[in-house]
């Protein structure tokens, strides 16, 4: 059996959450495609690209993780892509209701798609991105929280402004 | 990649919710196996035995299932099979906490053996072996909520009181 | 339209909680019966008819206010009392969840019977029956907190210990 | 006794989880009047006129339903009409939250009327109207999620864009 | 000991809500600061100055309580104080979820500053700025839920509009 | 201001979790009781004096730290010692909802007594006295999650059997 995940996120930026889940994932599965929503809707603080970037570099050191990027459905794009598994993390129980609605709601539109929820380590259940930029932003220390690579990105982000 | 999973419990009985369970699990994972807890302080209504034949009979057609039962820590037995999964249900938030903690301790007794929580069909999202049980005594059906095999070892033991 | 509700329960012994629900369920249903479940299994502080007792001279004020007890599935008693409403309490996150998987429970086993949910007054969001026995027997105060009838036999029940 | 009940809500669009608990409601109550919230500060996908025009056509098999729409707070509306009674629907842990919150404030403003919560069918159990406007706009199949006619609309909405 | 705490946040308006939690701690610490954030991307109704009267006002009989505002990171301002502990109140499960992330990314920013968290009054429980600020708008009754100067300019605020 | 602080618990054992949790409180309040709860229905692994020993032993390099033991009403002893703060870590929502009930009861019971929440480092986040005891029979390691004390005693408990 060939198992293909996919594990969709914003990872505006990504944290050190994010890529300790990519990492207990692609230990599980055949291949892991992290892809990252493109929204119209949204201003993200790094462009797609700079994200692609940042995944990248975080995750090279694992050689059936890649790195995309999509639009539109995540079942369109996960059958598109062959993967019969959504990675997602639960870190707290408002996350998991949420998550709970779109796996469900995931499982109607296509029901070949399956949704695993996985724990990140203790040490990042606190973490979000939304709260790292809130840190970085006000001053704060996010070191061993993301990527040194992010840390620097974040740092001079902050201080164009 | 081969990926052996386990997923514990005391299927005492199985219901419908855990079959659908081990057959979206069958589906992801390369082998699974269904490990029923045998726990010497509590007092089942079915055997070990009774309950290792009602899940073979409902799980005779998914060729990568097997069914068994362990003393002693769930991880030192998934380690001696080379599981690298623990595989759990989740139905409701109370599920969700206690779930949480059991994953969170299993990672600390063992960290190459990961924890994934999966839905089971929304169909069968109030569904729990002790309900089942509480609704057989009181004579009410059970059709449609665990297999027929079960649903007649039930009736015959409650009508024996 | 004729609406009946039944309002089940163990009531060992009924606290001010309890009389606020069903004060509030007998403005809004024509008729309100309030069902002791007669569960053979627990050992409880005050017997069943103690317990009707309790419950009518706290209900007296409430013309369409029935007290009663049942055995067996409480949509079979509901169905046979013409019953098409089952009232519950509901105080805290955890009594949401054991409550929704009854209620979507007895939704199955009798598809003509709706569970509503109300609110006690927040006064009374934390008071139990559990509770209130705990207190009784090491002595604290639980005025206000149970009708006066309840307060002396639960002070003669722990006295005579 | 002559119960009223109001189901107040958005309905942008109505959902068959709507209606679901417009029916379960209609079985209860000798009258259930939909009350959409016109709120000038948001701004939906449908007119009010259109929310009314859906919420018609859905509900016309149910004579004692009518539908409507009110500006202010809702008590005061419930009062108007002479409903004693709120009716909401509960789907998740975190609706629960936010519904007790507003069903104790509303007890507050108006101590005469009084919410109740109801349970729609589990296959709705996930659905909002928020989902459908997302995965509609995305080109995702929403049939069997809302009423045939508002399927169309929905297909319309976004086809001009 | 001297122990000193911190009582952040919006106070748009201050509630009474927020009053009973100032004069609970004000119990238990030798000195407490109710500390406004001045957040720049906000909207507020009421200026940071406004704010700072009406709580200046809502506790001046409350000898060991101080009114300021702040800028930046909290644990920052903080440590500036020298206070070792930071008070939150909890109402339902939501807020305690977002306040524990908040409480353990705060300890990993400055290990020597605490957070504890404490219960409003039960009838306070369902009472937020944002619900008294809707609810003043649409002109119902907020009174008993705020102070009486608060009362008063919220009532100015809307008469205006 | 001299503010006394009673942290109850059954300690049985005393967890690494427990020893944060005082380790902090011993930072904010002049002085800790730590009150094991006698309680005559329940059959503990170690008696009220060994619990005593290995709490003394844990907490002898905190000064303001007192290890008891009392029986009745918790808001009693605390009046007796005059306590004005009960102490409680919480962890997981399940727990807040169980110490939310008892908090709101507790200050009914003496309105003098507040209760103050505190968190214990993520680490410990998922431990708790029962799990301890079950892994311990099981033979599991319980390194880094109890004293040293507590994991020989607990070794020479379970080998005892």
């Amino acid at each position: 059996m060939q198992t293909r995940a996919v594990y969709p996120g914003s990872f505006d930026p990504v944290t050190n959450g994010h890529i300790d889940l990519i990492e207990r994932s692609a230990a599980l599965f055949d291949k892991v495609v992290v892809a990252i929503l493109r929204n119209a809707d949204k201003t993200p603080l790094f462009t797609v690209e700079e994200r692609v970037e940042m995944l990248e570099l975080a995750t090279r050191h694992l050689e059936n993780v890649t790195v995309t990027s999509f639009t539109g459905l995540l079942v369109d794009y996960a059958t598109r892509i062959e993967a019969s598994v959504i990675i997602r993390g639960i870190r707290a129980i408002s996350d998991y209701e949420y998550e709970l609605q779109m796996a469900l709601m995931n499982r109607r539109l296509s029901s070949t798609i399956e949704t695993v929820f996985m724990l990140p380590a203790e040490a990042y259940s606190y973490l979000s991105s939304k709260l790292i930029k809130e840190i970085a932003q006000l001053g704060g220390s996010i070191d061993g929280l993301v990527p040194e690579d992010v840390r620097k990105r974040l740092a001079g982000k902050f201080k164009q402004k």
